[in-house]
């Protein structure tokens, strides 16, 4: 019986002779990947998956567009990736995730199973999306943004309309569970919107906001640790690194030594 | 090597000798016909779905009970469909979607990426579900209704219980993205509910409300455009014909050639 | 043309060696299974299924986890379970769910479509998650719980942080669509959450809990049936007995008869 999931492309992988595969990648069983994919060095593609389909997602057209994916990526089982998209290196998925055309990521961007991203969004380094986000199209999200689950970035603000007005989250910030952005909402830099909001308005930089309308009710940095008061909660960047290039060394002395990590800002 | 999504049934696709295509169909890779399917001319089928399945969704039983999907279907990558129910032409779906039995729908349904009907539901013609709305059992949904995402569609009052009383939502309706219905609410002809609403009551028609729990706020043509305040934003289907009917001509020139259209009314 | 979903494991289905299937077991088309599964007498597996994924859901480690999955199993397509986890007879799921490392549960454990859990959970017997839930790792649900669509059971005070406190549901607890619970609350036994809630503190025993932040606003036995108000719908355990083991009996004349069960409580 064939070795499942073992390194290299399974025998019952549907790989395209136009694709590009780089040494080391893995293919899954029960996977496709379309022409014009590009999979960097080392990265791995689960089972059931589906890479770099044709704009519209359904039947091939005329032209094939690109779909470049960084080294070193993990692609797990069930996702499906549009042509017409470019991500970093270190891109890493959960299970059934959706990501549309016209999408750019820059470094190991993380999309959590079941999330969808509907195309046209942009998204800077070491973004995090949890479980079941849905990411409406023309979503700008800077570097080191996370996002939680169930939350929904909207993006027409009377619909059905031809209006797409994508909500916009500056570095750092965090937006909580359950929680709705309407269309062009800015999240501003090191902001957290609490889990269960409704956001209307901009939150401006530092700030929480919380509530259905969500409001800013305390700068972030009030919070404390919830097991040890003596520590701030906020900015995360300051007591958080788990997966993160500061990792081990702690931000300020990071930054020391990349001051110009993420200085190639998204525009917004 | 087989070609990945072409035209016609794919080599790796299971199609089983009870099910009838029409001429031009396409089933995708890793695909799944059940006994008892009948796919309209020219319908898409991408690939991983699975369509037919016996009521269940597990072992078949003694009886094949047919799936009727109408001319046309696109049925993205990923997607179950249950036999017992019947679709008109023009069928469209994202990626994974689920559909249970004794589902009703009329002319060009979408239902959104991971959306979920749960059966013994009817849809008019040209609802629009977007992605990850579940629509309970026993719903009733008009023509030209849009449902927008994580709207859940509920029908227990005190669960659990075996009362199934699902929502009605009737002709031009706009549910907003994040609300809930509670079961048996009506939603109103032309009426709007605001994006993450938690809706207890009955919504009249042409009623734009909003909150937790949804109260009537204003008459929906109140609201003006975003971009151009001399217009007005509702009843959508006087602003906005993309992928319907009256695209190009307009409602009402198109309601004064069609004044059938719809005529043959959902009993609600 | 291979038969579709008969009995047996289809000639598609690639089942490691290492895999131990009990008797009359059935796993569907373009379903994996990886070494460590046992899957228990009569258990149903649809098509394009993965079980036993390694941890870290990619590339196999050195060890082989075990997966046990108990008699007469039911595991609808597409899910995904992870090795290292252990489910008692009559597991129930819909399609597309996932389940995480290190999950235990009880008896007849149903998951609905979409349902999400996160690893390190706990379930007692008779636990019911409707469709497209998510279970934060760390959760404890006790017996015969219920938890309705688009929940979230949160575990993190102050995202992103190391802490992971999951919420615990007693015996009998109910919570409805689309209702957050924040890191480590308790709703109570027999207490009713309702739809649409934000729980951010305990909800004693015998309560009914609504709003956001959701409050205790009445004892649940007050509420009464919808078309029968000579009729408590609370206690449910009283008046609702489909599926459950006190079907045809009721619930006082059954506890009678097994004193003992669920007596091995969990650890909360």
């Amino acid at each position: 019986m064939a070795e499942v999931n073992g390194a290299g492309i399974h025998p019952t992988a549907l790989v395209d002779a136009g694709a590009v595969l780089g040494e080391g990648v893995t293919v899954g069983p029960y996977s496709i990947v379309h022409a014009g994919v590009r999979l960097g060095v080392g990265s791995f593609v689960g089972a059931h998956c589906e890479l770099g389909l044709p704009p519209g997602g359904a039947r091939p057209g005329p032209e094939v567009l690109p779909l470049e994916i960084g080294p070193e990526a993990t692609i797990r089982s069930g996702s499906v990736f549009y042509a017409g998209s470019r991500f970093g290196p270190r891109l890493e998925t959960g299970h059934k995730v959706t990501v549309r055309e016209r999408t750019e990521a820059g470094e190991n961007l993380r999309i959590g199973t079941l999330s969808d991203v509907q195309g046209d969004c942009r998204f800077g380094d070491f973004v995090r999306l949890h479980g079941n986000v849905q990411v409406g199209k023309g979503s700008v999200l800077g570097h080191y943004v996370w996002v939680f689950p169930y939350v929904v970035l909207t993006n027409d603000p009377h619909p059905p309309s031809l209006h797409c007005i994508g909500p916009v989250l500056e570095d750092f910030a965090v937006v909580g569970a359950h929680t709705v952005l309407l269309p062009g909402v800015r999240i501003g830099r090191e902001s957290v919107v609490g889990a269960g909001s409704l956001v209307d308005a901009d939150v401006a930089d530092g700030q929480l906001a919380t509530g259905r309308p969500a409001r800013a009710v305390c700068k972030a940095a009030i919070v404390r640790d919830k097991r040890n008061p003596a520590r701030r909660a906020y900015p995360w960047k300051d007591v958080f690194d788990r997966g993160l290039p500061w990792q081990g060394e702690g931000y300020a002395a990071w930054r020391a030594r990349h001051p110009d990590a993420g200085a190639a800002r998204l525009e917004m």
